[in-house]
């Protein structure tokens, strides 16, 4: 084994059962406390389990009697017990998070971006609040909310009363409405070394409050999910405990603010059983444990997870069976009741195209727009239409792109940044046009690690031959993968090849784009010797 | 759950295991026989399990009595009284397996080839064998062996004996040596329903006849591996009933030739788990149930399996634990006898080059040449010299790669078969150097989907330009990566940036390299500030 130490878990939903099974693979014992005999973790272990509320602090107290640490699956447990034991995250940390108002405020002090937010004391302060930052905004349970439950959408002024007293009017908070264009969440891993990482940035979409999408890596620039990697993991340096905290953002016009934090495993994190080198249950128990963290890279280019709801949960269980790439995990609940959580599907795929067209056979993920994959940029708009058959070639080949001017005479600094950042922005391959001295290429590929594409732009003296040279005959050491003079055409079509090279995707659809070609020239071999040379297009 | 159907497994180890934790996520029931109350697979399962030997009939139908129907995990079961239960693979097809003889005769007349084999009755017989297929040969125990026992190397004629005697003398067979380049292995499942499908060809390495090593996919020509897969479906094909198959292979100079076949699960096939769309256990759960058969891609680029066997099992895990894209599997046997199996660490990596700088820490990994990712083709040999600096780029940043003379206009159909086949064969991009009429890029890149990157070479007259115009100016539909005239340093550069595009492992590579030259040209600048203009290089 890798550790002799026996962690007792509190709950034993679908989050003990999954960590239960990576504590298998490292010869972890782990037992669990959970009022279901039959709960989820307790079906996959041959160990005895306990069987009691989490909430009741005299069976907290059995279960620790029994094992060396504790560990939590769900966060709204009895903290004052836990106080005086062994448990990862602490008790004083679990507390904090249990009461969201004492979580933002937390945070914001901690210097993490969170939205504007107040306690509220009385219906009056409620008023005040929308009067203050605008309605509607969000009127919240301090306690025990989970799945957009205990949270109620304050409209105007006039629903104030009806809001106070739909959620029970003690114990609530106010938090302002946040205009975010995505959902974005992070896991965060923290051991008791200290040693601390994080899994990517992902994207959460939510159906009827509760997630129902997740999609990895988040389609947003790479420099942007970097800056939301940094948020999340100082957030999570702000808290005591170790363990894996799920950290859920808004990405808006203004920049990432924190939303929530779980500490404990999330449903935004399921794809990284799959999708990752180790999955954030095996890595909670790292870090409990304080073995060495586990790399957090996925291992896969993309990954989609959909969450199993209710009744719903066989017939799209069945359908993934036939989906390549597609995992399905069952939790082992019996009732499958509406809006219960009863699995998950994880599909992985080799690019984001594949894994929308993977993953439409379960849910409805044509909105999400991917992430640019392949950059064209020109010195100046005059060589747009030299260079628009290129980005025609890419939508039609399924390419994700972008398409800007970046002038390496006239915006220098502009060049200089879109170079070094084009690789960490997701940027796989670079088209570059350029007349006449035609540096863009060049310079790009100098200062940019990724494949610069070439496109001599003829101009008004020398055929382009001027631009032809500037373009191929760089010095030993920067290449430039330079095609024919004004053929942005087969710079897409290089830069599709370039994607195929180690995406099965797009070697397809190269093969797919030679064949036709291979046919359209066969329809034209057949006409002409139907037809006879002397009429071939005639019109005869 | 995915099938209302409890399936019962014969023996309960590290195999049962594995598919017990497939079926937890498909939530179906497996209950398991075995002599050990505490076996790995019941470890991991709260069901209430059966105490018993999967060779005792009475046990097996009791089981089978408990369930819909019967697997195995090990093939040393009684048949007998399987033959009249509901078992997949069928009864029958477990007892020719069973017997290797039995198995090597039916393999035979299947079609499948093989090592030449005889059945022996006496002394006589194995002097005999020996005497007409030569010495050394192998001596094997038709029953009951595994792992290298039960094997016996025949050296000479004077061995004969002692080889007998060692045996036991009874239910023995020869097999001729095979001089084998390789060991590779295939899982090939197949349903009930009669779906089958095959995973990639692997490469296993054995230690003291136990397998210490699997390489996924196997660095063989990719169509080498085709050829494989198909003769190991067709093998497989010639047994009865549903479930995964592992078949072990020889590849030999005279081509592959079929050693063993396993009715289970099987080592080799360890490294799905996390490295495949669907693991082994999982599909022989969804072939044995009738379930659609998973995809038996590979989700990564390269997985490495280490078998952990005996005392060192616990520090080779905890070497992993530091390893990114490692994953530790430990099977809860208790004692750690030497050569027992313990568990296994599979380690996933974007290259064959990750993998080996991966594994280094847990295996001596050296050994094994990568297939190539480069081809790097030239008209004539007369082009070498100007070839040769892409050659030494390519092997100082790490890309395997091969070179070759492929003439355009004196060997035309061998280009057709090269390009024609290079992606399927496991190339990734190709260099091509040509002069003058220079047709072999384009050629190349008319018939092969992947990115064909272009060096002019300078012939006597017109500097090369005659060259890159013919390789630069293709026409829309088929781009040629065209570089400097002579400078394929830059096509190595440029296919190494190719690479990069999607495999982190080469795009750090080449931002180190460029690192370096900067690195370099910062080291002449400070030489010719401090030493002046005019004594710069002067020897002063």
């Amino acid at each position: 084994m890798t550790s002799n130490l026996t962690v007792g878990v509190l709950g034993g939903g679908q989050l003990g059962r999954m960590f239960i099974e990576a504590a298998h693979r490292l010869n972890v014992k782990v037992v669990a406390l959970d009022p279901n005999e039959n709960s989820p973790a307790k079906q996959i272990s041959g160990l005895k389990h306990m069987h009691g509320s989490f909430k009741d602090s005299e069976a907290v107290k059995e279960l620790s009697s029994q094992v060396d640490l504790l560990t939590i699956e769900i966060e709204h447990v009895d903290t004052e017990s836990l106080k005086v034991l062994n448990v990862q995250p602490t008790a004083k940390t679990i507390g904090i998070i249990q009461d969201k108002l004492v979580q933002k405020e937390h945070l914001k002090s901690a210097g993490s971006p969170v939205p504007e937010f107040a306690g509220l004391d009385s219906i009056k302060d409620a008023v005040e609040f929308g009067q203050k930052h605008g309605f509607p905004y969000l009127l919240k349970c301090r306690m025990g909310a989970y799945d957009g439950r205990g949270n109620y959408v304050v409209k105007s002024r006039d629903h104030v009363e009806e809001a106070w007293n739909a959620l029970g009017g003690k114990l609530l908070y106010a938090e302002k409405f946040v205009p975010f264009t995505k959902e974005l969440a992070i896991m965060v891993v923290r051991s008791v070394t200290g040693e601390i990482a994080s899994y990517p940035v992902v994207e959460t979409v939510q159906k009827d409050n509760i997630c129902h999408l997740v999609y990895a890596p988040a389609q947003i620039d790479g420099v942007v999910a970097q800056n939301a990697a940094k948020i999340a993991r100082e957030a999570i340096n702000s808290f005591d405990g170790a363990g894996i905290y799920g950290v859920e953002l808004f990405d808006t016009p203004d920049g990432i603010l924190v939303n929530e934090i779980a500490p404990r495993p999330h449903n935004s994190g399921h794809y990284t059983i799959d999708a990752c080198h180790t999955s954030q249950f095996e890595n909670h128990l790292r870090a409990i444990l304080g073995l060495p963290l586990g790399s957090t890279d996925m291992k896969v280019p993309a990954a989609l997870m959909v969450n199993l709801l209710g009744p719903e949960t066989y017939e799209l269980t069945k359908k993934s069976l036939v989906i390549p790439g597609a995992t399905a995990h069952l939790y082992g609940k019996e009732e499958a009741k509406p809006g219960r959580k009863m699995g998950h599907i994880t599909i992985v795929a080799d690019s984001f195209a594949q894994l929308q067209s993977r993953g439409a056979m379960l849910a409805d993920i044509k909105t999400i727009k991917p992430r640019p994959l392949v950059g064209i940029i020109m010195g100046s708009d005059s060589d747009l239409p030299t260079m628009k058959p290129a980005a025609v070639i890419l939508e039609k080949l399924g390419v994700p792109f972008e398409l800007t001017i970046v002038s390496a005479h006239r915006t220098p600094l502009r060049l200089v940044e879109y170079a070094k950042s084009a690789h960490h922005r997701g940027l796989k391959a670079i088209i570059a046009g350029a007349g006449g001295a035609a540096h863009l290429p060049g310079m790009v590929a100098a200062m940019s690690p990724l494949p610069v594409i070439g496109v001599p732009v003829k101009g008004r003296c020398l055929d382009g031959v001027d631009s032809l040279y500037s373009i191929v005959q760089m010095p030993r050491g920067v290449p430039v993968a330079t095609v024919a003079i004004n053929n942005s055409d087969n710079a897409a079509l290089l830069a599709t090849r370039i994607l195929g090279s180690s995406i099965p995707t797009y070697l397809d659809a190269m093969s797919n784009y030679m064949e036709e070609m291979e046919k359209e020239v066969n329809v034209k071999i057949e006409k002409i010797e139907t037809q006879g040379w002397k009429d071939y297009n005639t019109g005869k």
